[in-house]
């Protein structure tokens, strides 16, 4: 195969009925396939089934009374201590939550809304406040921005990181700019990592707004698919290094290392802000759930154990990578409609169509019974400007029905990009 | 021992000596003993340590693979069964949560602060919003008001409830009046239970403001001491029999079922706001701990199972009100410096010293290592206007303390009784 672009028209007419056929033909097989959500698959979820024996009704809780009613409100300290290793800060920066990190972000939002950071005004009672939305990005973030009623801006990303210019250019001079979502590692869904110079770029904002805060949503902090992968400086120390020590709620959760729903989730964040949220928490909460916390802290007593485990997933997730890559590789490098990413870590490989191809690929994959993440799903307003971002979830469904799916995704990309070629 | 009142100045000057050597000497004794809030004791929780291994690495899965990974936001099919059953209603009008019904009004007043009920207006958008507050109430109810600037205004009760004729006087001619707080049964804590006329006149109230939201927070639906027991009448079928389908949210959990803090937690609502709480919660949460609501599932497969549990911990709660309730008999019944409640379930007693004493009482507790739950604690904004009413919690000390403890009590309402008569 030669590429697309240097096709004649009735080669590409050619080529159109052929695909088309085949099209047809995975059409009348019925399928029934989603590459939609970053899930963990069962094999997955299993590895951490002896989790749920850490503990049973022989555990000793003579030391640990307290455990098993009311109170403490930012977690056990055994808890504390696995996510502040986790998160390489100290147990003191730490609050553990109940069983997601995107209720905790969402509760940092409404709090900004209904309350106020450390003493500024809640943002339902200024006239705009706005967002920024590195793109592409994680739709549940923006749905949650959204939903309060907040004006989201997209900043273009390269392979280091957000275009820090324009994140300087928005913080540092517009004080209705109140936050950045960021997924500072394997970022979700283009799978970069950002560069120590976009860490220390973000450190040192001199924002206009005082409760100007970002949010680092850290997700993917331990979740690598190789020996050699990345690993994002830390922003809480560098933030504190600057001299900056509020900028940031950093959030994270074991969703992704044991049960999704069922794990444990924390933020880290300053000692001021700690406290500011902790004052939000008491009136909120009588406590997280301090038994599925225990049950995490034994069954990972120290990083090794986590990084064991955490192999072990990678071995799980690889070779549904490797096996979407290699044919991507195979069926459309040579044609040249398309980029893909390479993510060492994370959940996603972002497939970057040819422009305005996005959404048709996605609707032609429904129609064939594989539901991808919508088309624009990770833009701000689910609006993609080219239309030609679309996140691949490839953990998900079993490794057969990940090549089915991926043969009906390639065989899309190439008819929709056939059919934009003659159309244009 | 006559009534105070009818005692000479001399003879009460006498008993003030006698009873200050008695308090000096407790003091003496550097008690460290907690009356104030009501938690479960240990032997109470211990009754639920069979709940921990209902669920381990053995369980079968294979038909419930969902339940190990996102998603199910309004709770697996069995927990919703099972607190259909508790609140008497049907699976459809009921969300389970994680582990804390009070997080679940927090989230319910927050939601109407920011988005609103049902399309009405976001609360943080009026000038002035007012919530009906019966007297004595709950604290954490009172503080989550408070905490987003809600006015709160006092309503007395008596043993049928609330004043009815001011509810509706309030409810139904203030549109700024968007909720009452209500613990129906057992209430806390003057642990009466609405009578059924009570529950009627509220099903049949006609709320100025389209969003007025009774909280009905039914923490003792099955908290019984005796066999024969309170029941308070279906809010949400007198509701939808009066055409007010819209009118309740009803939260109750297992925290003092099984474990304060790894229960889990629901709500009960008419269908049109189960539908716009779960708008509102789709994008705030992945779904709650279905592993937990698995448990407890697993751990009551239906109301005998709970409530033979229920006996066991009445069993052990019981001696616990019996043996407070028999001291102040003996010791102020003779007295007459006060009332008290005779709760047939729930978690306490309310005492009622004579008018000005209680903060004082509270303090000098307090000075002899007893800590009780703040005087005013149970009214808006801590204000009891005749500084009169004390909770008092006596589920977690152990026996010999909860002994010592009450003891202390009673000798602090003698001394501080006698020192406001001698003060007139």
């Amino acid at each position: 195969m030669k590429p697309l672009k240097e096709m004649s028209v009735d080669e590409l007419k050619d080529l159109h009925q052929q695909l088309s056929n085949q099209y047809q033909n995975i059409k009348d097989l019925h399928l029934q396939l989603n590459m939609a959500r970053g899930k963990p698959d069962f094999s997955q979820v299993q590895l951490s089934m002896p989790l749920l024996d850490t503990i049973n009704s022989h555990y000793d809780f003579s030391t640990k009374k307290d455990y098993l009613n009311y109170g403490i409100l930012d977690g056990i300290d055994e808890a504390k201590r696995l996510f502040s290793q986790m998160l390489e800060t100290t147990p003191e920066h730490i609050i553990v939550y109940g069983n997601s990190s995107l209720t905790i972000m969402f509760d940092q939002i409404s709090r900004g809304y209904t309350h106020g950071y450390l003493g500024n005004t809640p943002w339902c009672r200024l006239d705009k406040v706005k967002f920024l939305c590195p793109v592409p990005g994680y739709d549940r973030h923006f749905a949650i921005t959204e939903h309060f009623g907040i004006e989201m801006i997209p900043i273009s990303m390269d392979d280091n990181g957000p275009d820090m210019d324009l994140v300087e250019k928005y913080v540092n001079h517009d004080d209705s700019v109140k936050g950045i979502w960021c997924v500072p590692q394997y970022a979700n869904p283009s799978g970069i990592t950002y560069s120590d110079e976009v860490v220390q770029r973000f450190a040192h904002l001199k924002p206009a707004a005082k409760d100007f805060r970002i949010f680092w949503d850290n997700a993917y902090i331990i979740h690598h698919l190789y020996d050699k992968h990345d690993h994002v400086m830390n922003i809480l120390e560098a933030c504190e290094e600057a001299g900056n020590p509020d900028l940031v709620f950093e959030f994270c959760s074991t969703s992704k290392v044991t049960f999704p729903g069922a794990g444990v989730a924390a933020m880290a964040t300053s000692l001021d802000n700690k406290k500011d949220t902790l004052k939000h928490l008491t009136i909120q909460s009588i406590g997280h759930d301090k038994l599925n916390q225990l049950r995490h802290a034994e069954y990972f007593p120290n990083m090794d154990s986590l990084k064991q485990h955490m192999q072990k997933q990678a071995e799980l997730l690889r070779p549904k990578f490797e096996m979407v890559l290699d044919i991507f590789e195979e069926e459309l490098a040579p044609l040249q409609i398309g980029k893909w990413s390479h993510p060492l870590g994370g959940y996603f490989i972002t497939f970057e169509s040819l422009e305005n191809c996005a959404s048709q690929i996605v609707q032609k994959c429904k129609e064939a019974g594989v539901i991808l993440t919508d088309a624009g799903a990770t833009f701000p307003y689910g609006k993609d400007p080219d239309d030609s971002t679309i996140r691949i979830a490839p953990s998900f469904p079993p490794l057969d029905e990940l090549k089915q799916a991926t043969e009906l995704f390639v065989l899309c990309v190439k008819l929709v990009s056939v059919e934009k070629l003659l159309s244009l």
